[in-house]
């Protein structure tokens, strides 16, 4: 199988997953990512594209993940890395700060091709907003508090076994060894 | 030339622009939208699958648009529709409260493209973020103020004559005027 990223560590995860399945190689690829509110449908569109551009002979997985925040209707969801971007966390914060439900999830989506079949599997991790505490971590960690840290706080091995994208490729492998 | 739309009102902006150079015919067809932070990128992508998609036999236009604040790096920028749906525009209000600079920039790109050739042509109108006034337009228009005047007070002729959309369809016709 070849995963679509050009990140090692999300090779490594997968691998911890799907090791006695299968194989799980690199593959650097820049597949379209279509707009949608839907992380499924943006991955299952990138693992369809890359696929064909791996030239069919084996099954590639894609993954897409984001920051949904319940109040303001999933906002940032799929766009999390492009508000991380141009508003920054901090205004993130600023903007949870005035809710009066701070409740919000990691999600990610795992979607897997092969030529035959495209599915999709989700994970996901629920916290709450908070003000920005840690120094670890990225991207939106360190506003967002699982049972009483935020993940810029938390151990990689603590976060690392909390993974959202663990959770999906945990889901990936058990539809793996039912339908191989 | 087919306009890629739903929006009536576009084809019959787009008419006075050109009807000296083309006809326009609406052509409705669900192009992919992608993911970019360059307007002219995805509405040139859009353009691309739209020309394959009505057959070949014509030049089709896409157009893409969105409001940029320029202390935010361009948010909520090509997400605009998905910012004002999840987010809602009292609170990006309350985003531009907070910046020393509230200059933003109602954007729009015109894509065209006939097979051979795929064009870009940019609009914009400049203007300041203010505190919602107004009940005519729709979107951003409350907090977009010009001249004095926020879009959402503003006449329907002078906005229209204001138009981002406009300005970008009056450089097409120049270059259709130059090209064909």
């Amino acid at each position: 199988m070849k995963f679509v990223t050009t990140n090692q560590g999300k090779v490594r995860e997968a691998r911890e997953y799907l090791s006695d399945l299968t194989t799980v190689e690199q593959f650097d690829y820049d597949y379209t990512e279509i707009q949608s509110d839907s992380l499924a449908d943006i991955a299952a569109a990138g693992a369809e594209e890359a696929y064909e551009a791996a030239g069919g002979d084996d099954p590639v997985i894609v993954d897409d993940a984001g920051l949904f925040v319940e109040e303001l209707d999933g906002f940032p969801g799929p766009y999390s890395a492009y508000v991380e971007d141009t508003l920054g966390i901090d205004r993130v914060w600023e903007l949870a700060e005035s809710l009066a439900d701070r409740r919000a999830a990691f999600r990610c989506t795992v979607a897997y091709a092969d030529g035959d079949v495209v599915e999709t599997f989700d994970g996901a991790v629920s916290g709450t907003l908070v003000t920005p505490r840690g120094s670890g971590g990225f991207g939106y960690d360190p506003i967002f508090e699982h049972d009483g840290e935020t993940f810029a706080e938390m151990s990689t091995e603590k976060k690392n076994a909390l993974s959202h994208r663990g959770r999906a490729l945990a889901k990936l492998a058990d539809w793996l060894a039912e339908n191989s």
